[in-house]
């Protein structure tokens, strides 16, 4: 099963000024230093693009995958290829901005950082999706296929997993037409899964 | 950090039969069986309670638990112990509720599955936390440590982890204190965070 979030600006977002969320744990002891120190480039190994099709995508979630990767790019009345309205997102397991923030934490707790919806090395087992963005139209979808590590009542998604795919759509999304923001509110009213949404 | 969360049941719920949460993803081709068959014994290995204190727990997180647990037995004026208020949840990484369920799912992806909050097996990567319930107040509390793959925005807990707790919490709370609920309606105003909560 694939789902697909079709989403525009529509939850209220706070800059990213405005609030801070609660800060990653860490053992008192490793916050010796708050210096802004490079990480050595050995910390940083060749980052994969995980937003790109695996074994484990599904039929589903390849045929919206297809859909909407076809608009990234269309064939002028020459033949000539040009740039679309839609866009695909790459998407990584850690920023990198680590190497040059991240202020609070220990560069050890820094270096073992990863994206809450990334850190799932087994493809299939956690979060697999893919953003879209058309900054023209201010639209943004991401096609989303959930592993078995995501459950929560048995055989079902956990609402917080889905909470969080939609937490990192409108963030992204937001941040793409905008500014980087942080949520400050999350509303969502849960529903039955629908088939043939496209 | 360590973050304390304490509920009363005030989010909108509804029963399990009301509404259904998105099934896990699967292979159409898993999908062979509906039949409930009683998985052999072998894929259900003995279960740790993964609410208990590990080497990974901060002293903020000792202190709240100890403060909590302490409450779950006391001690009467004849030196004899007896049952608290308060009692501590127990909590595994699957239901074992497969044994006989999960009929919507392949054998293949039950005996996989794993429950969202207490995947990640390396003590304090993810999700550290424990429930404490008081049945008679209609009271529960979560004490909660994040760990290095529940980041969101660089040295911050990903708003999705963070709703993650919340859901997991309200839901196990409402179970308990009424009927087995899925979250119908989840809304979260993000704060900052504050110190010396207890």
């Amino acid at each position: 099963m694939a789902m697909c979030l079709l989403l525009k600006a529509f939850h209220r977002l706070t800059a990213l000024s405005a609030v801070r969320r609660t800060r990653l744990c860490h053992p008192p002891a490793c916050v010796l230093s708050r210096a802004m120190v490079a990480l050595p480039s050995v910390l940083f190994p060749k980052r994969s693009d995980l937003s790109l099709p695996n074994s484990s995508w599904g039929s589903e979630m390849m045929r919206l995958y297809e859909h909407y990767n076809g608009q990234c790019e269309v064939e002028t009345q020459g033949g000539q290829k040009q740039r679309g309205l839609w866009r695909r997102l790459p998407s990584y397991n850690r920023s990198l901005k680590y190497a040059t923030g991240g202020a609070y934490l220990s560069k050890i707790i820094q270096s073992k950082a990863r994206f809450f919806t990334r850190h799932i090395r087994d493809p299939g087992a956690g979060f697999e999706y893919v953003l879209f963005s058309n900054k023209e139209e201010k639209k943004c979808v991401c096609i989303f296929q959930a592993g078995h590590l995501l459950e929560g009542f048995p055989g079902h998604v956990h609402g917080g997993a889905i909470a969080t795919m939609i937490d990192t759509v409108t963030g992204v999304h937001a941040s793409l037409i905008a500014v980087p923001v942080m949520t400050a509110n999350l509303n969502i009213n849960y529903r039955r899964y629908k088939k043939n949404i496209l």
